[in-house]
């Protein structure tokens, strides 16, 4: 069942119901100022960071869900006197009033959301996005009625101001009842209420919520706007037709205007709210800091100059076309034309747009994410990378120097850092040791992307401490270091507290109710093996010493030098990759780990949790077996046994019961999450790995059974949104199959954008150029690529003949490699047979 | 305005609408298993912790407020059949349905709570309590069918769990979406629905939720049993009159029970649902653990028996009255008739009931305190056991031993310590220096009531590290140690990171938004003072040396080494007290404190902050001041600046600006919290001093400022419990004066019993005895107050004569302690003139 649909021109998914089994929701924001927006009005706003500057309040978990972000209410009145009563009041955004509408649309768009209403005659549209390098929230609303009578329309919009801190905000109570304060400005065009909770003291920043009218009136105290018992979606004030002029001291400030409007029969009138996030300079906090009357005014100037800039239509719509004018440029750096309308829009448009947003938000805050726990991730971080640096290289490249800054000096990391400070974070520590081999994929493929090598030479401090700047180059090598010198009993690189899965927790043997295996304390005695390390160095390393071959020499390196350092990596590559193909084999899959006790984890020989997704698609990416048909062996192993119509479980069967000496896998119920779901971040490996093998139908195969827009029409069970992946999808042993859970903020958005836009079309950034290799199924027979690289557009026709051929410009290349031109051709054509 | 009466017969307060101000609470349980309940049903239930072991979902700062706790549906059905359709649905605690009740009353009990109702002509009382002993929540339900007519009603019943840890419950989605797991057993007599996730794993503990009756149908899944959008006001099986019998997995598990009543006229009906916690051992987690097929079925006999227990109208009632009984002899330790029945239902009652709760929460959970940060305070507990020792000896003596566990080898303290575990809170931190000396008072106060010095030689740990333990009175040594080796430049003691008033924070300078002033570097140099803490050494120096004077031979210590002792600290109290008078002195009133630049705060010579109460009440405990007219002088600025109709200010002016060298003070609104509101927990500090200073109408007159029953007809502007004190009420310079916040859970409680029992009606223990010497204001000339004491019950009659005598059986005393008898006399009768 499906409750809306694609609209590929506009780029957008329209939603045709509240209903949706979920909330479906959309960001808005590129760099600073973010919001999340769900399709009937949900969500909230922070600064950078979703624990210590948040903007609105939001309450996940709630009962009623998704109530009290966008609160707009239209009000049919009975008259324009001023003790008119309202005939009736819906939200343009359905919540929360929950009011029926004749029609409703909510257009998730790349950056933007609209929502159209229509009641009473009265036709909406409320256009919610952030302007490009803007820290505010525009909110345009156009009404028009429809009707052959005039008509007086009260329109009250509201937000509920949350006092910074997430957390605080949210549990402090005791000392937070008494800070909230406010103020409140009307000017004769434009009303602006503002939110100054501890400006007073060390803030610097305060949030306003403004609209372009004067207002019949307002109120910034919650208990007055809502009254005694109601929910955001039946105010008091909202059902008594007048607002209380409410002034907010301490409690629960909120900021509420009331416009009200006449309109003629086929009039169209519309109103711009801005929500508005400033920072001041200490010594320009105050109005007037030297008049004793005026203590505790703020500084109002940046807010005006911020809101004078979208106070008019016209600027509001050249911000919004200006907004997608840039993503219509991003996002031709890779296109697809395959004569497949879902392939294409996925790829085209959400696979990337998805990317985006995870390479912001990292996993910090969604609807599942809560915005106040988890900050960046190392290892997250460097995977979003891959899928993002076609993008915006250049911030790629600053986020390269963020998390490899909190990389320690014997190269391991912290698992997290906080976006704000960028310090590592010590409530979750570090210890997982495949996270420093992802900041050489990271790099790599910023090195393939732009070929700039000049970020090797960065000066690079180890967690933070000034004065302990090494280039960036020794940060890759201390990286792969860390691996040589972290191996086990049998030649494979050693867990540490966990690797990709988080939840294989092999050194932890956690034995007290609720104690985070993340944080529970690291027993490594140097026993526990992870064979999918072993894969990632064989991978990564490689890469590593391609990197050294390739630009050693721009950073200083001696050819003997760069010579006896590949050298070594490579040896000790092949001693991993020996000992992966042997004691991490398991006769038809690779074995996934050794326990503590040097047991077996992922084998025939237990009766759950035989096989594992993780190595057999690390090893295959990494080409062990690719040659002795252990490769072949492994997938299909995986096609036999983890595979089902949703998609590839992480691992089968499913454990029954709590195995200490594997920790936070067992804990979950058999078929969610890491104990047996669809974790939908490794499938990608297993398409990718198909394709290396040449297995060209499963890879794609693989791709399709999760892609959100192939199994759009099971909406109904998948519950999330049809436009973006998941993190989990409820595998075949767990009693909801199907059900897919946290959304958006998953790693699978980068794997999949590599899968499908290196592997499976097959246009893949090296560090000699792009190499072209499609691996796709039989119904593709001719498809044209664009690509944007390194400032030269690739334009790639692909034709299925059965030979695999590629040409520039009619010359037939001896390889797939197509060398980026060294005169200032600026567009190449390739034509590919495949 | 009133909202209710107190029935001092019954020992409640009854609420007669349930359109309080704020939720008006009460508290269930006495020992491990608590439950919190408004008036109108809101709240939630908790074993030992309410961060850790959290039973059901709560939601603080909610809107629609205070909604999905106990949630009871009274359907009236249009008939019997299977499909019958409600007419009407009310509840019986008004929320969550909101539905108008024809009659309202919630009675706020001594442990219990009851909520008489009727509509439709059906009336229902509901009476909720935890029995003695027990880790359940009854919920008795009658209804009565008023009306000539047979009725159909359907009673629905539910509750939503927490999966057991409050923060990981309300953070961590990602996870916690996917664990949620439940049983469902139908008996023939009974229902009963197991709350199990995470048992699986770790946790060997359970809940569950019955009724003792079949029932139509029931649903665990929340998203089930509301349907789309709706609040706990309006479920969709309760719209359809239909429960779909779900099963939840993961996402939100309830438990929610239908049953079907017929109701002849004049006919009751009574249903009990049981709210109960489980722990089992290891080995016996499971119903039939070698069985495949009963794998992850937990085992329910603890449940069952527990159930069973109560699964009658008549073992519900006889464990009611023992609860009753129970707190009719704890009461009856201090009563007083003294012709104010205002005064009588404070001391007799309220006062006391507020004891035990703040010994049981220190302050931790209330609507206030979210049970998710804070754990059990050095400070708070030691005072709460001020007001409570006199209750429960044995569990004040557990306490102090459990505080003091948590004591660092050179006297120190951290600041707060978690329930469950016992264990210091490293989130919090120590360096509070007022902190070491509140043990003393606690042990005094300990010995005073009981005279048990055994106490004294009781091993104990330091910071509960195994084989530290030393005598209890070591640790004392050391609290008063801790002062005498940290003192500043003008022999006052050093502040450290604050002392009483946390939020004087002048080692701090922080000027980083957000941060926390609790844990912020404490940069202390030596040089801040705390005049407040010069009071608390020479009070609590003074206890300690009366201590070891009294007890110093039983705990092995010679002569020659008590004397010694003695006579160190009390000169050591003679230099500090010198000091207090001199450089603490500021012409009219104490200094409060030295900030770290050696400047005054406090004190005239500044513009703000001239005047705080702390000193001033506890210099004049101490005795400091009252020879020589300082004490006097203090009071009567206490007075003049300090005092106001809703109480006494913490300081004056307020600080309208914030100020680095003095911390969170500064940091909020002026008039609210530490910067100028009636922070009510030093109020009877000042009430004592005047008392001491024979002040005795004004001493009374502070009591009665912020006393509940006192104010009770103001309720609409306190909005606060007209029962129970509240931590803080707007001060005279907010914009709302005399707005009451955070109730329940203050220092106010234990302080206000020690003043008016021991210091207004003046009957109070020493080590030697019971000291009896009232002040009490003209309008008492005729009192009787009966004190339980050391096992002896004293019968004392008060005579206002204009002069002080003291007999016993007739004889009169030399001073005014009355001597515990040596034989076996088990009633005193005590003659006082005053």
């Amino acid at each position: 069942m499906k409750y809306g649909h694609f609209d590929d021109s506009a780029r957008e998914y329209v939603i045709e119901t509240p209903a949706t089994p979920l909330p479906w929701i959309n960001y808005l924001g590129n760099e600073d100022f973010f919001s999340l927006v769900s399709n009937t009005g949900g969500g909230y706003s922070f600064y950078k960071d979703a624990k210590l500057r948040r903007i609105t309040r939001y309450r996940y978990n709630n009962v009623p869900g998704d109530n009290g972000s966008r609160n707009y209410y239209l009000s049919l009145m009975d008259s324009n006197a001023i003790n008119a009563k309202p005939i009736d009041t819906w939200s343009p955004t359905f919540l929360p009033c929950k009011t029926p509408l004749d029609s409703y649309k909510c257009r998730q768009g790349i950056g933007y959301t609209v929502f159209e209403a229509a009641r009473h005659g009265i036709e909406s549209k409320l256009t919610a996005f952030v302007p490009l390098k803007t820290n505010a929230e525009i909110n345009r609303l156009d009404v028009t009625n429809t009707t052959d009578e005039p008509v007086v329309l009260d329109v009250t919009g509201s937000v509920e101001w949350c006092l910074w801190n997430a957390v605080d905000d949210s549990s402090n109570f005791q000392r937070n009842l008494s800070t909230g304060e406010v103020e409140i400005e009307q000017q004769s065009d434009a009303t602006l209420i503002y939110h100054k909770t501890e400006f007073k003291e060390r803030r610097n920043h305060y949030a306003f919520f403004a609209v372009n009218s004067p207002v019949v009136g307002f109120d910034t105290s919650r208990d007055e706007f809502l009254g005694k018992f109601n929910g955001w979606d039946t105010p008091q004030v909202i059902a008594e037709g007048q607002v209380h002029d409410s002034v907010a001291h301490g409690w629960f400030p909120i900021a509420a205007d009331r416009v009200r409007l006449e309109l003629e029969p086929g009039e169209t009138k519309s109103l711009i709210f801005v929500l508005g996030y400033i920072e001041v300079a200490k010594e320009d906090k105050w109005e007037d800091p030297d008049n004793p009357a005026k203590v505790g005014i703020i500084n109002k100037k940046p807010a005006h100059e911020l809101f004078r800039r979208f106070a008019t239509v016209e600027q509001v719509e050249a911000a919004l076309k200006e907004l997608n004018t840039y993503w219509t440029e991003l996002l031709t750096t890779y296109s697809v034309e395959s004569g497949d309308e879902k392939l294409d829009r996925m790829v085209n448009i959400w696979h990337q747009y998805q990317c985006m947003v995870t390479f912001n938000m990292s996993r910090s805050a969604s609807y599942y994410e809560s915005g106040m726990g988890r900050g960046m991730g190392f290892r997250d971080s460097n995977q979003d990378l891959l899928g993002f640096v076609h993008l915006i290289p250049g911030r790629a490249r600053q986020r390269i120097i963020d998390i490899a800054s909190t990389q320690m000096e014997d190269g391991s990391a912290w698992h997290q850092y906080q976006p704000l400070t960028k310090k590592g974070n010590a409530d979750i520590g570090g210890g997982f040791n495949d996270d420093p081999l992802w900041l050489v994929a990271g790099v790599n493929a910023y090195l393939a992307e732009t070929g700039d090598a000049s970020i090797l030479t960065e000066p690079v401090p180890f967690n933070n401490v000034e004065g302990s700047e090494v280039p960036l180059l020794e940060h890759l090598r201390r990286s792969v270091n860390f691996t040589i010198t972290h191996k086990g009993p049998h030649g494979i690189p050693l867990i540490g507290r966990a690797d990709w899965n988080d939840c294989l927790n092999l050194n932890c043997f956690s034995d007290t109710p609720g104690e985070s295996f993340q944080t529970v304390e690291n027993n490594d005695t140097g026993v526990a093996e992870s064979v999918f390390i072993g894969g990632m160095f064989v991978l990564y390393g490689g890469q590593y010493a391609d990197i050294i071959e390739h630009y050693g020499q721009l950073t200083g390196m001696t050819d003997a030098e760069i010579a006896a350092e590949a050298a070594n990596v490579r040896a000790e590559i092949g001693q991993v990759s020996e000992a992966v193909e042997t004691a991490g084999w398991d006769g038809e899959w690779f074995v996934r780990a050794y326990d503590a006790y040097s047991r077996k984890v992922g084998t025939h020989e237990d009766t759950e949790g035989q096989i594992y997704i993780e190595p057999q698609g690390m090893c295959v990416m990494a080409g062990i077996g690719l040659d002795d048909g252990k490769a072949q062996q492994a997938l299909k192993s995986v096609k036999d046994k983890l595979t089902c119509d949703w998609g590839t479980a992480i691992l089968a069967p499913a454990y029954s019961t709590y195995r200490i000496e594997l920790g936070e896998i067992s804990s979950y119920p058999r078929g969610y999450k890491e104990n047996g779901g669809i974790f939908c971040h490794n499938n990608p490996w297993i398409s990718i790995a198909n394709a290396l093998a040449d297995n060209n139908e499963e890879a794609f195969a693989v791709y399709q059974r999760n892609c959100p827009a192939y199994v759009e029409d099971k909406s109904d069970i998948r519950k999330v949104e049809p436009y973006v992946y998941c993190q989990m999808v409820a595998g075949p042993e767990a009693p909801t199959p199907g059900e897919g859970k946290n959304s958006w903020l998953t790693g699978t958005a980068a794997w999949t954008f590599v899968d499908v836009s290196q592997y499976l079309l097959g246009v893949r950034p090296t560090l000699d150029g792009l190499a072209i290799e499609p691996h796709l199924p039989e119904q593709f027979t001719d498809l044209i690529v664009t690509r944007v690289f390194r400032g030269v557009t690739y334009r790639i026709a692909m034709k299925r003949t059965g030979e695999r051929t590629v040409s520039v410009n009619g010359e037939r290349l001896a390889g797939n490699v197509v060398p980026v031109p060294t005169d200032d051709t600026k567009l190449v054509e390739v034509a590919v047979t495949f």
